[in-house]
């Protein structure tokens, strides 16, 4: 990961320790931009909204989609910590903002972790004196970055890519977190995932915007864990230009190669977060189609995605496609069940409305993959989406189950 | 239960094993009453329906209201099985049916079990002629039938209401089953539930199908174990009248008692369900008020009561009021969380907006108990909603991760 990743130029990155968290672990992360940068933001849409995601969207609507950083802290998510939680969301951001010269809302503040415990942020205003003159540019300062912002993660979670735009090599990479309280909708719905892309592309505030609005709904929009969306989710994209790289207008072939490779960036992290999943051991791609159009699939694709009993029998590896045909049943969409057919991680076990013989010890081993496919064929029209969701573990209720502290 | 059960009059019941099954545990039930009676039903929404339920359906259009007998296998839900299937559940109202001398649309038929296996028809054509001999009309033979319905409850559920009307006592009496995929609708969503109420009040069908409708509402229709509604979902009341009362009109008086003795009867039943969750050791009420109109208040509070990381902290009994509000906020209802306040188990936990001191211990106390309240005050109008859900436990998982077999 962070050993081949490519890095735009234009950033440096950092992580340590403030003493948020018990253990010790990570738990503060820092972009900084060397000078005032493009910036695009998506927010979670769940009516209860973190003061950080209030304090974002505040200096997002007087930055000019211009931002110089962004300050992450996890172990905290100051959610519901009234005035005194937006203050220190303010605190955080103004410290930065003196320390490099910048106006406040050119800073941007993320949090995760619990909901309702005040947040200590003098271990934050703290911390950052001592991280600000150790970030770097290159992958191990950007690996530490990728540690402190996580949570119940087990593992960092990075992605780039490199595309040539008129000439110039433009890099795009990102960051990410989450494990549990996944379901992201971002502008849509949302759950605690933290993402943070950089790119040396140049590139308006708008046109960014329209990127990312384009990237996210096939990606971070469409993946479940526990389909629970968090009051924290936010992807933030910063675009420096010092590429060289110019991306002028939303018709241009540069425009649709720079989206097409923001979204393979923002598709492998959302990825890594599925497969990361509390508990999780499977990563499972589930494909509907032929549905009346292509919201209704994507509604059938969630409510699959979701159902407890799907997930638990994926836990078991366990093809009981008729969990599946009844998730999709009640997605409250119209089909004929006696066209429908499933295909399960390659074997195809339903159609036209009959179960098929399929051998269920080579399914069940296909099925114990670290990653399938899920098929589900409606033959109702020429809708199409696509989720990804793991399973309903044990593990995930041993993880939740335990009692905060 | 069943011994301080008040049975109402002109019903036989009886249950039996015929061999579904592979433990051997009884998996065929049959309630007949001794003329055709009115008879109103509900059924799943779900857009996949079993065999039984198309079946039940054309009966009904056909019956003029009026039913004798109901027949109702465990062990197979005779689900996606295709035209055997649909021949399997006429067969088996017509075996009734001629035994009984009554048209076979008076036969109504109900599965429950696995989903997709080819019906074992055959055992219940051989099983039905010694059970119908064994009908009895006390506590004994109803013990029978609630205890053949059953799937992966751990425990028979039965309930029984008597009221006067028009100077006679009339008897109110069901017996339902359902365990996990459960989150009945029935003529919006449903699970598998199969619930059978009887009642010796004089009730045309028609008056039978709007108190049912009014019952079911507030009742099985409001309760979820895993949000994930059935296939074959069905609940049958039936109306004998040989209590000698007579209800005649939906604005009478009587009407009224009779359809609040029936809705009692019902959530008594529908709160069993819950409390018999799979895998569960506590029911709890969610109550939510101050949403801008019921429906709304419905939503939030399904909302809550599917989360799975509510369900997980419910499971820990731990008083993580974070995430009851971050599902409130995420049920696309329109609140301000500065006003909102939850109070658990009794324990006010957060007020406008704010986390209120509590004791961690005795609120984890109070939410060990087998049954309790969670209270959430939108503050932002007058609807309410009330849901009966339980938690999310390893043994959920274990019981649905098990392999099909």
């Amino acid at each position: 990961m962070a050993e081949t990743i490519s890095l735009p130029r234009g950033f440096r990155f950092g992580g340590t320790s403030c003493g948020l968290k018990r253990s010790g672990a990570p738990d503060l992360g820092l972009i900084v931009a060397e000078a005032p940068v493009s910036v695009a933001a998506a927010f979670t849409t769940n009516r209860v909204q973190a003061a950080p995601v209030v304090v974002c969207k505040e200096h997002l609507a007087r930055s000019h989609g211009r931002a110089r950083a962004i300050v992450i802290n996890s172990g905290n998510a100051n959610c519901c910590t009234g005035r005194a939680g937006l203050a220190a969301a303010r605190n955080t951001a103004r410290t930065v903002a003196e320390r490099l010269g910048c106006r406040n809302e050119q800073v941007l503040v993320c949090s995760t972790g619990v909901i309702g415990v005040p947040l200590a942020v003098e271990k934050i205003l703290t911390g950052l004196p001592a991280l600000l003159p150790d970030l770097g540019s290159g992958p191990e300062a950007f690996a530490r970055l990728a540690r402190a912002i996580l949570t119940t993660d087990t593992r960092p979670k990075t992605a780039s890519e490199t595309v040539r735009i008129g000439g110039h090599a433009v890099r795009i990479a990102g960051c990410t977190k989450g494990a549990g309280m996944i379901a992201p909708q971002m502008h849509t719905r949302t759950a605690t995932t933290l993402a943070f892309v950089m790119t040396d592309a140049g590139i308006s505030a708008a046109l960014l915007r329209r990127a990312l609005a384009e990237a996210v709904g096939p990606t971070f929009n469409s993946i479940t864990v526990d389909g629970d969306t968090s009051t924290n989710d936010t992807l933030v994209v910063l675009a420096s230009g010092a590429s060289g790289a110019r991306v002028r207008n939303a018709r241009s072939k540069d425009f649709s190669t720079f989206t097409r490779a923001l979204e393979r960036v923002c598709r492998s992290l959302a990825m890594q977060i599925v497969a990361d999943g509390e508990g999780a051991k499977h990563l499972i791609e589930i494909e509907v189609r032929g549905a009346p159009d292509d919201r209704s699939a994507a509604r059938v694709a969630r409510t699959i995605a979701d159902s407890p009993l799907v997930k638990t029998a994926l836990a078991g590896a366990d093809p009981n496609w008729g969990r599946i045909l009844a998730a999709a049943g009640r997605a409250g969409v119209a089909f004929n069940p006696e066209k429908a057919a499933i295909v399960l991680a390659g074997v195809p076990v339903f159609r036209r409305g009959r179960p098929l013989p399929f051998d269920e010890k080579t399914t069940h081993e296909r099925m114990s993959a670290p990653r399938y496919t899920m098929r589900v064929d409606l033959r109702s029209g020429s809708g199409r989406a696509r989720m990804w969701t793991c399973e309903l573990s044990e593990g995930y209720v041993r993880i939740n189950a335990d009692y905060r502290t």
